[in-house]
């Protein structure tokens, strides 16, 4: 019986069985979010993302709300990713008997904030208790212009390689908040809506570390605005780290890309070792920031920034389909993937 | 800080909270299945179900095709509630390190061969290792006619209450699995597809209760018809017994319902003490046949059976809201919902 090394391998083996092949589905597993043709001329996207306590977060260290917020912005993101607009949202709830309901009721009401103002309705789900840990799976189904979603698998060799906003800044925040879990108090509730650590243009602070780390922003806006533009060539959203999810959309679309170090996008005034910001920068994941590809012709056409989130150029897309990573000191070496990967062997 | 006694109130409280008042939700939080206008003039179903180690399946009892079948089945059998068409499915999946990838394998075998068969393409999900016990997040998106959905709200005093198959069975199934765990050997795969207990004619035997347990059937078929000929004023699926979900649409519906006892659909040659299968019938679990409603007017046109599946007429809806059993003594009696509630204080 052969058994999977890591979750590329699992995807791949379930891609192969299950019913892929099917007219109906544009894209499906191995995407950001599945799209499927419901009928002729009208396109859903569908997306369901798991958020584990001990895995994606621990009852010590994470807000209730943060908890609801979270789960649902790790969802929104897919559907960021393809271009679409989200609409509708179940939450499947497994509740630990050790979690009491005021703690659902304040993991629900981080969840709604976000919900509403993202133009989501909560329309069902399940729910059960379980004595041990708390398992939410939020899926979100919603739109997008039919033949136009943003997939991992459009990136050709010389497209320009994006990232929106400061990946690295969610690893940083969680690293604060493990030294120091009493931080976690200032942000019981979002500190204030539609504010987002990327937005920032004053110096970088732990604040806004702590903020993009328990209340990211998914970047539907900017989604939307790369497909009604036709600027990205392929998209997708930063989870489980650049180095990881680069690695992604590489394989999707049969290619290689080579990031140079120096241009990962670093916050002004960072107060941190700058090796430090770079391997979070590179290897840190749940920033839910969009990496997006752009065709040599249509790099002038993208802006330097997006509603206060800045677009930082971080490398090229290559022929080769080996990942490179070109150093501050200008050598080059592999790139290897560094984000979480759940069916990993320890 | 209030606390919920009951999953209902838990329910009533979410639908209050969700945006459930928004104009696209035809049915929301409460009902089987979210009824979706994603346009105008097309109308998409959504569920979410999980399954849990523990709580919803045994390791030790459940072979793992039957845990992927009955994952998926549960979905299906509340679009199949609502009338609709299964088109989509979305897997999120919690394995546990204490099962292999074998078992992972097996598990979506039974999964894939269900969803072959009712037309439903596996398009996406979710995957992550848990040290604990395995969970699933079954999502299943499907089609159904605009304003023309099954609901749990349209029953109406005097309308006449029916059941599909034998509900009973699957509860049954799970006792005798529980006495002699080996008995799930036979069972390792689906004994037949397109076969299930309640299309027997001969003689109720255990392989019958083993099959309705590990391999239920969702009444899809009959759920499209009752659609299709406008027979339906109300319907559900039976997930958690006969007393608990009567006592959903009764109150979705704002009427009561008195049930006969002696109308409860026995297996022919069943070899079991009377009482023992009507307190099955009435209160055992997992079922997923369809409880639904007809008017007085359209009772001549329900057919005595269905695809081989026994149509049986069990009570009728009152104006009183009381939920009522009339014994096999002829003597009334308050029917409590004595289904399982995940939220109920022991």
């Amino acid at each position: 019986m052969e058994s999977f090394n890591t979750e590329n391998e699992f995807i791949e083996w379930l891609r192969v069985k299950a019913l892929d092949g099917d007219h109906r589905v544009k894209a499906g597993i191995g995407d950001d979010a599945a799209v499927l043709a419901f009928k002729r001329g009208y396109e859903v996207l569908l997306k369901s993302d798991m958020s584990i306590e001990g895995v994606h977060f621990k009852a010590s260290l994470h807000p209730p709300r943060s908890v609801g917020h979270r789960a649902l912005a790790r969802s929104l993101s897919d559907i960021a990713a393809m271009g679409g607009t989200p609409k509708f949202a179940l939450v499947a709830i497994a509740l630990s008997t050790r979690s009491n309901h005021s703690w659902l009721k304040s993991f629900y009401h981080g969840l709604f904030a976000l919900a509403s103002r993202s133009g989501v309705a909560v329309v069902g789900g399940d729910t059960a208790a379980v004595s041990e840990a708390t398992m939410v799976d939020l899926v979100v189904a919603g739109e997008v212009e039919p033949g136009r979603a943003l997939l991992r698998s459009g990136a050709r060799p010389g497209d320009a390689i994006y990232v929106s906003g400061w990946p690295g800044a969610s690893a940083l925040g969680l690293k604060l908040l493990m030294k120091r879990p009493r931080l976690s108090r200032g942000f019981l509730i979002p500190p204030r809506a539609r504010t987002s650590a990327a937005r920032v243009r004053t110096p970088f602070n732990p604040r806004h570390a702590l903020q993009a780390h328990l209340y990211p922003e998914p970047r539907l806006a900017l989604g939307r605005y790369l497909l009604k533009h036709r600027l990205a060539s392929a998209a997708m959203d930063i989870s489980d780290g650049i180095s990881t999810d680069l690695g992604r959309l590489a394989e999707a679309s049969g290619v290689g890309a080579v990031v140079q170090e120096n241009l990962l996008p670093k916050p002004p005034n960072l107060r941190l070792r700058e090796t430090d910001w770079l391997k979070r920068a590179l290897h840190g994941g749940e920033d839910y920031e969009l990496l997006f590809t752009v065709s040599h012709s249509k790099v002038p056409l993208v802006p330097r920034a997006f509603q206060g989130v800045p677009l930082q150029r971080i490398g090229e897309i290559t022929k080769s389909q080996a990942l490179r990573l070109v150093g501050q000191d200008g050598r080059e070496r592999e790139l290897e993937p560094g984000g979480y990967d759940h069916f990993r062997k320890a």
